[in-house]
């Protein structure tokens, strides 16, 4: 069964690859209409899901999340599908010419990376992102959401599968198929023969076990431990604005501060008010700041509600007003300690000097390194990617936040003219190559 | 003891990440000095796993390969560690710079991937290349090669070892570490926290097994099942030209040609004189030919030595003189067996048509996707990437031939004056972004 979902995905995919910007993008209009024109339908069945995780006694923010009636959510879905198909298309570009001989040309064309399977929790508007996303990019997509969103995704999913039957549209009618089954799941997640790539949509328990259960490469993050390091020559106020930022701005967000790195100096010098200056603006938002014992026996007495820190915290991701705070040596001890313990996802240094700046950005090895900067710019929106596929700690093939670049991978082409390997050198021949890079267009 | 040597090669990548092409290129120097003068040391071990091996009565292929004194194999050993370190850096490239905001940019920049865990079989002079790819690219790598080369491997990484512990190279010693048991390995193998590409160089075998029990990605290739279809356009003497070099130039090769799909119209106009010149060059090569019974049919009578075909033909990389021939009664048809079957390394099209040739390109899904061309030329040197790290056929990070670039992803870095996203839309305040792309020098 599961077999065949990802068979007849990688088939969808092939063909979906050969379709031009113009038929996926009116397929992705189509879908736009369909939801559109069946929004009583899935909203009444987004009300029995409501119904449902208020009988089970969900939590409220899982119940926010899951309710697609509230404020503008669905006509800012329906928005989202048009902004991604008038995203410019990211099939078929050519990013490298190359004259290997007379008539022997080289070239490298991005090309979709083929099926993903998407899996998310309870968002249910993810739906029409993920399959916008899809199929403007050429990808076929197997899309699992999660029990408590079952009769909305069941809704939601008619419409798209009715859309895309249509065959006026030319989109195979499996280059979107939606499973709702936790037993599929853990069948397709085996299926590394014709799945490309999982994409998990949800916390960072999902992600973790998705991970763990599959040799299909993930794009995600399972955690995001973000650090900020106040370097010696600091602007303290900026250092004090920004972590504020960071951790208090959106703090259940993968790009919230979670560990803050004081240079030795800031409690030392000056009786310490780099420091408090710092930790008070933190106390002040409500945060809880658990700290190490030397800044607790600096400056513990002159910030609220410092509490002591154990190892553990500065390994945690505290997805709250929480923060762990520690004193670093030097700018090398920062970096030594944001690569070990931080989860390579984005860290930032405030600080006056463009050589501590440069050091540090060359010496942390995480997907964004920030100078003087909110760790929580890190974001598809933010970073002008036009949309979101998700923020990825990965440390090959796409890193950080992901736009439709991280769904596409490329294809070599060779357009000869007879040639043979065996008539160069190397193969049997004398003949040269000439590698001659040739102009994009 | 594994989680250890894993540890400390990361430690070990984050600062070869820091220092300086001109500090990375000096290091490899310092290896080629070191591996020429320790020459009679490493050819004496070399002379024992010889004739170990020969006491060992193993293969005359696997004692070519493993022979280090051979031709000029060792001095084409010393001077690819050159090429490697003469070779543009490929660190710090700034791929993308955009103004967010006055005063606040992003670049994205290229950066190593981290960690490699090389393993590799009986040929002892990947060793140099693969140590002159690591630090050239900025990458640690833990080298472990196969029992077989064990005296000679020995011998190569005490001399690599000591050079590497000068600290006038600066380069720290655990940026190249060799492991030799096997144990070692499969703990190795489940350093996914440490370790971030495996890079297996050997056989089908050794990749499959590999890829089969680990979560850390592969780079690499388990089968090379090319296919070679002929369009009923296709210029025949040309077809058979390049069906008898993608079979017989290296058969060995991941490269060759496996399948050969002729077009029905080249069996059943002109008499089948079209499919018959195509086989009978491959005949006259002393190729094997595994026909489909209609082939046989239709001109079995005129082209010696065509055997009967199996279905398990058309999925076997034969890796030798033998080739498994179907008709296809379509361009369409093709395409979906060579997606189907093949293992998306390389494919060609023979044919004069241009329409053909693009919907072939944009049709099938592989690597590499050649018209009027030689499967053979799917190889790093071909491509002119200066050197070849391997052949990769993931969907996702590197395809096809992979050169130094196949071991770099890339960082954001952010260089601001003190933002913090609150002061933007969509994080509660009202300031918008520029995304202004700068020009990139």
């Amino acid at each position: 069964m599961a077999e065949q979902i990802a068979k007849d995905a990688q088939k969808a995919a092939n063909v979906l690859k050969t379709l031009s910007n113009n038929v996926r993008t009116a397929a992705l209009k189509a879908v736009h209409d369909a939801l559109r024109d069946r929004k009583d339908a899935v909203l009444e069945a987004n009300k029995r899901d409501l119904a449902d995780a208020r009988e089970a006694q969900l939590s409220d923010a899982l119940i926010r999340r899951l309710d697609l009636a509230s404020g503008d959510k669905y006509d800012a879905m329906l928005q989202g599908v048009l902004d991604v198909a008038a995203l410019p298309d990211p099939v078929g570009k050519t990013t490298m010419a190359r004259q290997l001989d007379e008539g022997l040309n080289l070239y490298r064309v991005t090309a979709p990376v083929g099926v993903l399977l998407v899996i998310f929790e309870a968002r249910p508007e993810v739906i029409a992102n993920i399959a916008a996303l899809a199929i403007k990019s050429g990808n076929a997509a197997i899309l699992k959401g999660g029990k408590e969103s079952a009769h909305t995704f069941a809704a939601m999913s008619k419409a798209i599968s009715d859309v895309l039957s249509n065959p006026t549209l030319k989109v195979p009618h499996n280059a979107v198929q939606l499973v709702s089954t936790r037993e599929q799941v853990a069948d397709l997640l085996k299926q590394d023969s014709y799945i490309d790539l999982v994409v998990p949509r949800g916390s960072n328990e999902l992600v973790r076990n998705i991970k763990a259960s599959t040799s299909i490469p993930v794009l995600g993050h399972a955690d995001g431990i973000c650090s900020i390091y106040v370097h010696s020559d600091a602007d303290v106020e900026m250092a004090a604005r920004i972590a504020v930022d960071a951790k208090t701005n959106y703090p259940a967000g993968c790009n919230a501060v979670e560990t803050l790195l004081i240079d030795e100096k800031l409690l030392n010098d000056n009786n310490g008010d780099g420091a408090v200056k710092v930790l008070d603006a933190l106390a002040l938002a409500q945060v809880t700041i658990k700290a190490s014992d030397d800044i607790i026996a600096a400056v513990g007495g002159r910030v609220p509600s410092l509490v002591p820190a154990q190892p553990a915290d500065f390994d945690t991701e505290f997805l709250g007003l929480t923060i762990a705070v520690k004193s670093v040596a030097s700018e090398e001890a920062a970096i030594e300690h944001i690569n070990e313990h931080g989860s390579h996802h984005t860290d930032a240094i405030i600080t006056s000097s463009q050589t501590a700046a440069d050091k540090f950005l060359k010496g942390v090895s995480s997907a964004g390194v920030y100078w003087n900067a909110s760790t929580r710019f890190a974001d598809g929106f933010r970073y002008g990617f036009g949309t979101e596929v998700g923020v990825s700690t990965n440390k090959i093939h796409a890193r950080g936040p992901v736009g439709l670049d991280g769904l596409m991978c490329y294809q070599y082409y060779i357009k000869g003219s007879g040639q043979i390997a065996g008539d160069y050198l190397g193969a049997g021949g004398d003949k040269q190559f000439k590698h001659q890079d040739l102009p994009l267009k």
